[in-house]
């Protein structure tokens, strides 16, 4: 049922973002559900050691995005039309932050995903967010 | 852990909210979790025989209302400050739709969660949403 | 460029949705933008003499759903996908909601409106919502 | 009635947000209003020369950030509470990015801005956001 494995969609990643694909790493992907790691770096820190809003962003956009291709294949053109984002706690100082992602519509033309984003070893979610891709057609 | 239980969340919506109290059945309650129930009625309907998108965004914001005054008791000045509302699916025509909602934040003065919303006996959820209420301070 | 004019609108809402059509008033229409009134009734009050926040989402979407339809002329199925709205201040008891919307985008299967709501006679706007409406393909 | 001007608020960014600061100049502020530049740099850029989803993101973040720290004066610990983004047109390839931001509300707690995105050059937005944030209480 997954036309993209871990292995094929951090490949992709590699491939078609080289500018960030060594910001994110596939932890587990299953139908319609992903999970990905963020790195804590140094790029990504604000004064008190917190994760920016940006970087938070950017870790639900691509755990949408890869959770999507992995149901329907390399797609590079599929683009985010709307994100919604609730920051709910400071992120943990120094530790990675961790995605957790359902696809909740995988339509012909629209795909939603909500994700939660926890600092690595913590219950309480840091952030909130869900965010809808339009699927380009096929030629 | 919880300030208000089943009965009483029902019986506050009775007398703080009067012209709607009708429509909205708590179906279970729990620290940090509701599942709220709007029975189908002429007044939800739309041409298709689909719930209308105002009619959703009441059962959501409802839900995380009374998931909040279950932790922090009757405050009926509690108001939400934000919504986001994915539609996904068209809802079973004639069937009730089902919430269940999370409390992912309880703060001092603003709590966010997070809602799916489903056609009863149906797994697909026809709509997610997140809400923010901002919790008046105590005099 | 419009292929509705006001009467169209009114009309159109009249026929495909007799249920609320009473509630909403099309004050003005240009193309990618609208203005629409939605008088105070008993229905949509809260204690305090408040608007309900469901009766402001429907302001709110039925404006931007007119305002796409004087561009693209009279398709009921068009629907809403996604919307966020932020409540900014009480709003005047007794007193007529109006809403000012802009279409930003009108695509071949996506439209974004924004919509500023006000009490009559105020400035500083009750509320602020963006939504999206999925466009139907022809046949 | 501005408590921080361009200079104040250029500045203030280069100490607060050494990082970032340099990604973004502001170009105008009025009470209530302000108007911020992205220029385009590799960094930005995705596949086919579009800006990527967390630079615009950051760009409608930082715009609203601003616009309050003119109003109330700098505090760095005012922080995004919620963010709503509509991505509505690929961004010209190569051209700065530019703001217009507007405060909605200005509380004493919460502040909402609304914040429309284009290419330098262009009439069309390519994005719409709108942000919360919660303001640190007084000491």
């Amino acid at each position: 049922m997954l036309k993209m494995d871990r292995d094929a969609l951090q490949e992709f990643l590699r491939q078609a973002f080289p500018q960030v694909a060594q910001d994110f790493t596939v932890e587990e992907v299953a139908p319609h559900r992903i999970a990905v790691r963020m790195p804590s770096t140094e790029k990504t820190l604000r004064p008190g050691g917190t994760v920016s809003g940006p970087a938070m962003f950017a870790l639900a956009d691509v755990s949408v995005y890869l959770a999507l291709l992995a149901m329907i294949g390399p797609k590079a053109l599929a683009v985010t039309t709307n994100a919604s984002i609730d920051f709910l706690r400071k992120p943990v100082a120094g530790v990675d932050l961790l995605s957790e992602c359902r696809l909740l519509k995988l339509g012909r033309v629209l795909a939603v995903g909500d994700v939660l984003l926890r600092s690595e070893g913590q219950d309480a979610p840091v952030a909130r967010a869900s965010l809808t891709y339009s699927i380009p057609p096929e030629r």
